[in-house]
């Protein structure tokens, strides 16, 4: 079986030689580090659940490529079923994690880059999509984690790739002979970057012909030469370093940005997916954010699930959820997510078949998803700030509790009903604080917001697929016009 | 093959002996009468479809009964792609009519009643599903159009059926004897039921041991000995008695609703398919609400796509297209009306098999689903109304643009774009009026809110579907709580 | 006293000598026509109210130019109490009226007329304040209701006024001598028109050189030679042409909508009050647009408290004002609706005298007021309609309740709780489609959108009004930039 | 003059001899504590503006009391006026503070208690509000900032203070003799309470005679013995023990959030405002929140306008400044903002006279303001989180940019626009992070949700406010009922 146990997945990224920067400090030991590790341990479950016998179906299918098992995160869409599964996937992993897992970026990724290189291939009559199926037979093998990088920093917004003052502030090719292309730039909101194998690295926006050396897909191994980590702050990160387990809200899991530098990194030609054909960057970008968006349908409605449930534990937990205007708005939370994970769900159901057989999802439908994502989960953890009272933003830290002097007092004074333990209280919280204001809110919200691209991209590709034409003609028709 | 013609289906009509009164007069002729029939043209569009190769897949079907291809609306779901494909069916309808072309009703009726009479004969040994598979063969031959009657009058909504001060205010047996049962009482709300050829009835809310008599679920020609139709107003409903085509905004599609009442109405046991099984009476109207509140995500989803259309148009008509504020009202109103869409289709694909071996929608989604329904389309017509401007509530009546004093005024001075007529640009904004304040606005808003059930139904539904106990245990894993 | 009774207004219109189409007939005797009526008897009640002792202090005030008692409608405002208090009173005319009483518009225009044409006269020595305030004494002393006329009907909204094939589709000087002007083209969505004693023509937009004889404004009295009214249709409007009082939802009151043609009217010049001043007529509709963006404020929420007494007793009719969410819904209701009134007040709190000493609004608070009058008034007419249940839209005519032969089914299948006549429960139902779908609609939504100006026409003043440097001014001091 | 100067304020602080514990060990220099430090700056502010002749008359006004100049802050208000230029003051404070200045609890605190205590006398003959007035006469004098400490732990709110398990979980009177009362219990939330002179405690509930122990209301200084402060974790709050002054946000300024317990603490008599009158409890908690409610107006207001600046240099920082999208995100984050604002201006202008003559606020218009607050921050934050993007949370840290090993990447791929400085960018987006995220988020988020009272707690006054029998009225009277 080519799949990695969670154990070796650690034991896999160890191995691996990262140039990381944390506040202004390189790290020699990512993976045992109190800021990553989290960020870690939520991948890592994608690798857990795969062996676990009740959601294996979900966690694995056959590789179109291959016929073996494989890690779906791995694996080219077949059919809607497979679009669907993903989905139901990408929400118990929020389930079980209450962040961002990371993993699908290179899932969307991958899918994307199939069907593009081969209406490259076919129009061209380059090699794109062969080698990248040869990279990808050895993705399924070793079960990687890939990150799908596509933002660039791109400096002033106003301005295209090749008119910015600094040339690189989008990745570029710098050089190129036989061998291969040097590439210069940078990837910012590298979600997970530093929990992945491989790098898979895309244009970030359609692009014309002075814009072609910005138009380069290529992969590379996470740790290779040149490339440097440097880490994202997020709001409360480093509760993490404090001791105890409760002022993070979420121990275990967590996600992590970064921003990734290419510093003149050669890229042998085997691993090279684009290079310079600009008319197939929009394409790309297109199919890619898509995917992602569609993702967001199952991952933030998992992490809903959790900020629901704890909800309702902090309204139980304080005596008051009998009352109708707190089961209200459990309801309403409930609504809102559900309407996320149908949204996942009806661009899954409506796929359809690229030129390479792998199956794409329905392109509106999946804009429309993530719109509401960038609106729903804000709404949900409004709601959930409401019920849990301000409680969540004034306690005192877990030392004030531990503390010989005046835990006691905290004890005492912030107990809720009698059944409970006030450090069951400030737990449940705390994880409400870390999901609405905490690290995971980068998740929750930012992400949810921008992840995938912002509101207004979602609104361009609904303005171009709503066939406003067409409506019109059903208007004019029950009119009476013509 | 058993589909009627449209022709067919009006003839069929022609022939029945429907006892209606409208504004207190009976009606003679009820086909020709230019307010009902418009509602009657919107059914029809179901059997024109049917005959129209380019929709004739999402129209007709394999009978699961018969074998024998049959109209959708007289189909048992079979599975996943047969609910899909009846909200892709309602949708287009709706694009077709503008309007609620009523059919849905029976289809979601004669589903839930599937279901239900197999679980009851399966726990009672009674012969209800059997009779009711006899007469569905019927209906599937003949091609008919059914009413799906639940609502009661339902009185004071306080007190339950049998505490009512007049028993009579949900309709209940009154009578019985070997050969059948005599019924008395009312179902309000009835959306096409002068349209139809049989009345299904169906108790409306679970019922107590006390409250048995009220169980009660049968089938009548619509035209039955006993049986009273009062038509109901809609806003704008006598425009339709007026010279012109213009200003009733949709001259050949409505819809309609009736008050029926069945004053001591015999019923052949043959025909009766529930009687007192009053534990069965919450199971049928959860099924057939979950099945309807599924509908709306096409129909309402098939109108939307009409008023945007109808929006698009006003928009051109006056010059402001673009406009960049207007163009984003357009994109919000298809995100919304595709949010209604994904939900529906989300319900459908997630859906699962009954006993009878009848598929039905997800529970819970399909709640989302209505829920929306019961917000959005008000969004989208608030949005329609900004893009049509003021002229559409204050702009002459079409006697006075044919008027030979004043029509010249009205043509020079409410003319928009030079290129389009100003007759065209009243037909457009009276569409929109017509949907958002007229006739049709009983479809797409009150419908909206009421059909199906009230928006604190599906409040309920959710609720209890929510399934807070595991996302509590989510919630505690996460937070380390036990 | 100068002011006239409530007989006296409607007498006074008696007298005069419209030219009114309707349905393409002329109508001859407009006070009593059944569908003209209750506009004027909304009218009329802001006559009625100023002899009522209660409410006497709103109705009427002191003039600043003659110290006698006059109706405050013709009152130029003199410092915040003034502003506040007619907001006061225009809610007390909405709670009266449940519909657009009309007569604010010209309340509304006499104020921004005087202070802009006393700017006019200081920069460049004419004499339209003069004109202006001999004219506005007549005014206040034969206590008129003036229609402030200010919409042309723009065809196309892309173009100019002097761009547009047709030249006169904005109102324009198509001829001057020494006697005065004489105007061609059309103002549009004219509320109250026909109530008014006078029309007091403004011009509609800011304008440039090239559309100098475009800026004008004149006061007529409105049944002058030339003038022609067509009436516009509202949702329901014949209703009132039916016997019975119920279906209508408010049999005695409403407002009108006309289409006001002007074809080569002569004004005398002592009535001219901008000849060609382009540069002020951008000044006169932001002055006017903020008054009647204020008005709102007041008139709207007096509505809203109709509504909001309505859904309660239709709640109370159904036996359903116990219930939580009922209860909830209508604390919104009256949350939203209070909001609007507290925004009508505060930008009357913060007005500033302008320099001809008559009092303004606070422009950015006032546009703020109307920008959420073009949305809670949606949002309560939807929370109107849940609460009042599908009935509203389905229920059976008058004519059938009074029917010999079905009237007694409706009686029996309508009754709501049994201490309320079925009657009382149809009138309150009526009562609300009135408000949300019917004639009143009109008012309580489209003019909420559309009058005073569209929402972006709102948003541009805000734009303009945000201040936007000082806010970044303060973000930079807090972030420590510079 | 009494007033104290920004230096004096801090120095009478340094001067007290505060029990607080912070991450559960003891402080002993608070005033100098980088995490306390920024929110006595705040406090520090409301002393500082007064010496500003632009912001004085504000700021400062005429004691109702002596006569004397003092701080708006210990004023008793006199009428409208006074409310308004309390709503103008906390809006500027907010503006310049861009947190939450704390110092508006005392004010609102002591005109409840004010009124409150007059009228106790009244019915008791007790001399309540003869010892407030004498208190009062010093705090002016000293220009003292003042907690108003009102919410109790609570505990079970499922039970009243006499059902808890814990009797303490409501601050009560445990013993009682001629020289005062001994009181136990603890107060949350407490606002800015390090940072005052004095601690004026009041119930936190409406009362029935068997919870009278728990009906007490007194005052104290804040560094009385028995006095223990825990104070709370606030997201992000460690960032200030950080090096530099980019990640906090806002470097100078914040606000604090405390537990305050009371171990069996000693009262003298003359500083005990209600020992048991129950009755008055509750008008006492309605006139403080009413009074709150009102404030929140003002000062999230404040904090908005530097929200909105700070999205609009984001903005210009990235080059899409121009967009329309973002324009008109602009406008409505301006919008709901003066929403605000125009609600807090209207229960000021609205204010009545209470018996004592102290001002009050109105407390429908009032409850409105603060359920408006609980929404509209949360909608500001979310547009001003899509204004940034996503760099806003992926960052990394100020120490990465002034690293010298990858200090050159931060500086060159962050940079947006070619004029605007990188460290600049960076600054403005850790603001809106602070705001939406930080430690100033829970001053705009979760204070605006739970300050004065969580949402619920407004919607019951709203509801008891609503008047609907009158509503109901004016409903019958249109529809002609009765």
């Amino acid at each position: 079986m080519p799949q990695k146990t969670k154990e070796e997945y650690i034991q896999s990224l160890r191995n691996m030689d990262f140039s990381l920067y944390l506040f202004g400090e390189k790290i020699d030991n990512i993976v045992d580090h109190p800021m990553v590790r989290p960020s870690m341990n939520s991948v890592a479950m994608t690798y857990e659940l795969a062996y676990d016998p009740q959601h294996e179906h979900l966690l694995t299918t056959t590789s179109s490529l291959t016929g073996r098992k494989i890690s779906r995160f791995c694996h080219l869409h077949q059919g809607p079923e497979d679009l669907v599964n993903k989905v139901k996937m990408l929400r118990l992993l929020g389930q079980k994690t209450a962040s961002c897992f990371q993993r699908c970026v290179g899932m969307d990724a991958i899918n994307a880059v199939d069907s593009t290189t081969f209406q490259m291939d076919m129009k061209y009559g380059t090699e794109y999509h062969k080698r990248f199926r040869r990279w990808l037979a050895d993705m399924q093998d070793n079960d990687w984690t890939v990150d799908g990088a596509m933002t660039d920093p791109k400096g002033d917004r106003g301005l295209s790739p090749s008119e910015q003052r600094d040339p690189d502030l989008y990745l570029r090719i710098v050089d190129e002979n036989s061998a291969g292309i040097v590439v210069r730039g940078a990837k910012a909101h590298q979600t997970g970057a530093l929990n992945s194998h491989e790098l898979l690295v895309m244009p970030t926006t359609a692009m014309r012909s002075e814009d072609k050396d910005y138009a380069v897909s290529f992969v590379l191994p996470a740790d290779s030469a040149g490339i440097t980590y440097i880490y994202g702050r997020q709001s409360c990160d480093t509760r993490r370093l404090e001791e105890g387990d409760i002022d993070s809200g979420n121990a275990r899991f967590g996600g992590h940005e970064a921003l990734v530098v290419f510093d003149d990194v050669f890229v042998p030609r085997e691993r090279v997916f684009m290079c310079r054909e600009y008319e197939f960057s929009g394409l790309l970008v297109e199919r890619f954010a898509a995917y992602h968006r569609q993702s967001y349908g199952g991952c933030k409605a998992g992490v809903g699930d959790v900020l629901i449930g704890a909800a309702a534990l902090a309204a139980e937990y304080s005596g008051v959820s009998k009352a109708s205007h707190i089961k209200d708005k459990l309801v309403e939370m409930t609504h809102l997510n559900e309407t996320l994970y149908a949204c996942g769900l009806a661009c899954s159901s409506q796929g359809h078949s690229t030129p390479s057989g792998t199956y794409c999802v329905d392109l509106l439908l999946a804009n429309v998803c993530k719109l509401n994502v960038t609106r729903f989960p804000y709404e949900i953890a409004r709601l959930a700030e409401d019920i849990a009272g301000g409680l969540m933003a004034t306690m005192p830290s877990e030392r004030d509790l531990r503390s010989p002097a005046i835990g006691h007092y905290v004890e005492k004074y912030l107990k809720g009903v009698f059944e409970v333990g006030t450090e069951e209280r400030l737990r449940v919280l705390r994880l409400i604080e870390n999901i609405t204001l905490g690290t995971a809110a980068v998740g929750y919200r930012t992400e949810s917001m921008h992840g995938a691209g912002s509101p207004q991209a979602q609104r361009v590709v609904i303005a171009r697929q709503a066939n406003l034409e067409a409506k019109k003609s059903l208007a004019k028709d029950i009119a009476g016009i013509r």
